[in-house]
């Protein structure tokens, strides 16, 4: 299906501390899962360009440049992918019903809540902002615990882009010790993480700062 | 291409805070615009039914019933209905792209930092919580305003089912007064819920509530 190559685009460099966890990592990681090529284009982390403000309104990354069609938002270019390779997403119309349930729920209702978690506890650094966070968090990390208790992947009884953008989801989380009282999660995400095609999408992106930071050096 | 009907899961009763902002509304919505027909079926808001949470994890509404699928995630269902009904979604590839990042961008791009205000303020009555809430979700915003300035509706030249996931995360904001340095969104939200299939959604809601408080006083 995929004939031709697809652009991500992602900074052009990044602090440390974003380094692995910038979004265009799930655009790579499913173009990996599918074997689909792509090249890189780059944007400035800072100041913005007006260039990419023309295509991404909220000054974002990852974009996707896929022959006409240019676009946004992570879980929608994973959508289009989805579409596209069998080996994202599979194509009966239940099964790409509960992909899509689950893909959306990664974004909607379990991402806002360990964002709002980690962002209290980095970022504004308010103990009491945190604690009513967790509060909000863990209950549902428990409820998501339970469902993948009992199943390998997330939707659809296989790997699918519902486990990448959960899995992305989770890995910040974790990333400040959140799921350390959600054994079954961690466990989760440590199956989809440990897939080469995750592994092979985040030593590109650990390169693509690498390099950057060399050309930097030598300009 | 709907032929059969289909079925929306919402809460049995909610407490009048709630009326009006039960996400059903967003599936009632679409299906008042694509003229598909639909029946309700309710679930206790507290306690919530086992049954219920053996299909949504998070003991949230709506779910969608549609012949042999069963789902939740309001823009999962949303999706759906998309997909089946040319009111809902255009069928060009580009014009699918751009609904879908529109739709994706609604609930992860703008929903985030809207709810984080709206929570600060109604909820955790933090005023410093609330004030670096609205430090980003003002930006945030102004962003969205300057995209809708120009057009009529979200995506694709036509109206969409990211009108539909768009104007109901901004009739929250709105109910706060969050729109009223954004007189670009209130225009944008005002054009969407003057449709006469968002009223009719709208009063459906409003008249099951309605139904479920009768049904109390008479019990």
């Amino acid at each position: 299906m995929h004939d031709r190559a697809i652009t991500i685009v992602t900074y052009e460099w990044v602090p440390a501390f974003a380094r692995g966890f910038v979004r265009d990592l799930r655009v790579r990681w499913a173009a990996e899962e599918a074997g689909v090529a792509y090249s890189i284009e780059t944007t400035p982390v800072r100041p913005k360009a007006e260039a990419h403000r023309a295509i991404q309104p909220f000054e974002q990354v990852p974009v996707l440049k896929d022959g006409a069609v240019t676009m946004f938002e992570s879980g929608a270019i994973l959508w289009r992918l989805g579409e596209r390779s069998p080996a994202l997403m599979p194509q009966e119309d239940a099964a790409r019903a509960e992909t899509m349930q689950w893909l959306f729920a990664a974004l909607s209702s379990v991402e806002p809540l360990t964002n709002g978690w980690v962002l209290a506890r980095t970022v504004d650094k308010d103990a009491a902002q945190a604690e009513r966070a967790a509060g909000r968090m863990n209950p549902r990390l428990a409820a998501l615990a339970r469902v993948v208790e009992t199943r390998a992947h997330i939707a659809a009884g296989r790997f699918t882009i519902a486990d990448i953008l959960m899995a992305d989801v989770l890995r910040v989380v974790d990333s400040q010790g959140g799921l350390d009282a959600h054994p079954a999660l961690a466990a989760y995400l440590a199956r989809q993480t440990a897939r080469p095609a995750f592994r092979k999408a985040l030593d590109d992106q650990m390169a693509h700062w690498a390099a950057a930071d060399s050309r930097r050096a030598a300009g």
